[in-house]
């Protein structure tokens, strides 16, 4: 219940164990969608599990301030997660991390609830760097940080491995000098 | 800035590492009101030790699914605290302590908070029992939950301490059974 | 073997891993007794258990000087146990609970052991109040606090929780100021 | 307080949190005489250790079964401490370790309280061996169990280090087998 | 002492304990060359720091299976080290950082130990992918990559930070599909 | 792969989690030879306990600085193990445990290479004294320290128990001051 509104209609929840339920219901209606590009979904296969050790696994790196999950609610219902990874305070860096179900898709939730994180990020934490790592492959997920006006910095050869196979990474990556100015040119974009 | 919106002008916020600064900074500003009832006061001497270990130990409390501590905010000011502590799944129990500084006193803020965490505990952690317990001696603190409509259930003697005097404890506590109720009464008299 | 005599007929023991057997068996004679106000007694179905994980938690707890449990003998028979709980020294205080098997009971030799261990309470702990908290149902329970002048202080309702259904507790406490008192009025009493 | 009685004059106290006084008056009051085959008495120099860490660490290891260090008592003065270290449950065998202040020398009390703890160790523990190491210099404290009928097994060249000087040890044992025996033969020479 | 003989003159030493005087020193002896791309360095003011936490903690790491660090030794003479970072065994990769003192430069020392050290990624440990990470201002350092045939996959900007100021990374990686070739070409370019 | 060279035939190696399978291998083709002396063989039933808790438990004793244990390689074959048991760095004493399987038998591997780690707790790690316990009854590897000149210190009566009976056990010695006496001697009487 503890909240960050993203918009009108999208707010993000911190996942306590009381989300459990809700959680492995959104990933078992979406398990053909979500596990093209998500190696632990055919390992999810009951919501004890969200309760007893994955939920308590993330309020653990919250705590430790090393990163924190959310779900992703469009009013009130729960169409996905974001989460920070790592957050490394000497380096001022974290990673995102994200997906959604198939309700949430094609509405411009995503776009939307990155740019807020990366802008908590920024403001809120303090950070300089805010880094995305997707598939090559994954073009729907490229989408989110090309259309936020992040920079592809390189492609990791073989730096995932899903059901066997090895996958290249692209990394994207938004500095802290460059954000307000991104927003400025794409507010702008989107006002003409 | 994790929050959960109380009221219109009212909201709470799960305090992290970043809230250190403000929160040091209410305490230094209120010393005289608050020492009066809470012991650790004179041993809060410096913004750091809330960084590095009071908001770290109340986190892994949040992360055990123990208990949380929020900010208590008018508009966008910090002005007091609001704790669940030891969430006793077995027994569906809890206990909620507070304070205000001066700022935030006398504008009907802590009643609404306090009825605000009560109706939280029944509702979203499914607890059956809640306390509250005051020194006998703090008239302001014993209005809250006389003005909510909790029960006195009894007064256990010399169960506190404070600079090296003992002090009774009232005892007040709202059953799940009765807060409907309770509420629907409060609606009616505050009505008419 | 490490001994408390609380009278001529009657000692104490803290219970170490070889005691494991002696007291799964007590527990396993008297299920339908102690079972009405205990809630753990069905849980309790193997030596092994005490053995390996309830007596090693009660080991440290005694070692962290956080509570004991011993066990009551009659000559040199296991009759019941006694514990203190959560010794809490900034408060000067801490809590007894106790239940005797068939053989013990209708002997005194639970009010002889209570007042053993309160007075062990005040004088080698140096403790300033002492709790006992009974089931509002348990009136053999009740009558140990009531004769030895423990003042009641108040009943919480619903704090206890036994095979699904909710208790009333009954709330007793001694002061170490009213115990000297009280012992001098009871042995008056009974000289009598 | 936890007690067993070693004779009519003699006991053996558990060591708790509460002892830390009388146990570091008694090291102090003896440091010349005890420093000589102890290498930890000049590092023993406040109360305070005893209360937080060096109690505490006794009190760990008897939680785990592993060991544990009683204070000698003489009537009601405390004279000495003795230790099992290391009780190994697999190969059935421990140590037992000891010293007196002066006013606890020359009266037989320690020759009671090994041959009591050695007994301990057969009867309660069910051991199957019993070790007593002696600096071979350490004449006083070989007489112990040379008198209870050790068997004296090898000497340990080096195996002790003493304000950088290096000592050897001369190893006693006794064994189950060897127990009730030996302690009919010395009860019959101690009644001729 | 435990040793992987790179060439004739050149092996490496798993860093234990008792290299902390001459780990010590190799770093005293060279802190303008090393601090000037390693953050450390000026942390880096006592033997002892390595002798109690920070070897320890190498060596923790080596047994949880996750890294190495060993010493570089020309002839017997310690003049570098050489770590494996974060051994990813469900990813197959892993990364490689490295420095030497003055007197190990310019002798074609590194370049043998981080193709001996890539081959032991790839042979023993059995991994798929070896990153190196250099400062793009790092000239010397990222001559070794190259002259390996690691691939060049892109620039983390900012991802570095020394003194307080920012620096862009160079991520080099080197696939086992590609190793034995590199080594091939390379092989059959010296022969030329 | 982190060898010790012991001669030009010999080599020690840092058991890793790599190693698991040829160490099982090892150990399940010499079981009737193994299980006579070493009580835990017909516990051994799965490489994957080696991989996953027994090498684990040795890289971290090895990580504490308390113990190593190496595979003996005849050439490139392992042959057998060799550990230092708990390196008292207080007293500079630890103790050296081994066995070989049939083929490293009848060929002077075992004398070589406890010689050499004899003189690897002399020299490389400072200690002033090296122990060897054998069970009385085990010739073979008695042979081992009488050759290389150790002291017999004693018989420790019921210290070993096998398959639910006890052994006694053979303690040797050596001192570091006489061990280079001892190799001048054993090298001058080979020589003749």
């Amino acid at each position: 219940m503890f909240r960050l509104q993203v918009s009108d209609h999208v707010s993000l929840q911190l996942i306590e164990r009381h989300h459990a339920e809700g959680l492995f219901a959104l990933v078992d209606a979406n398990r053909p969608h979500l596990r093209e590009w998500l190696g632990w979904v055919d390992g999810a296969t009951e919501a004890s599990t969200y309760q007893e050790s994955v939920i308590p696994a993330w309020l653990q790196q919250f705590a430790d301030g090393n990163s924190f999950t959310c779900g992703i609610y469009l009013e009130d219902e729960l169409v996905g997660t974001i989460s920070l990874h790592e957050i490394n305070r000497h380096l001022g860096q974290t990673s995102i991390g994200y997906y959604l179900g198939e309700k949430g898709l094609r509405k411009g939730v995503m776009t939307d609830v990155v740019r807020f994180v990366t802008n908590y990020c920024f403001e809120t934490l303090g950070l300089n760097r805010v880094v995305i790592e997707c598939a090559t492959g994954n073009v729907r997920s490229r989408r989110i940080p090309e259309r936020l006006g992040f920079t592809e910095e390189g492609i990791l050869r073989d730096a995932e491995k899903l059901y066997g196979t090895y996958h290249d990474i692209q990394v994207y990556a938004m500095l802290r000098r460059d954000w307000t100015k991104t927003q400025e040119v794409a507010a702008c974009a989107s006002s003409q």
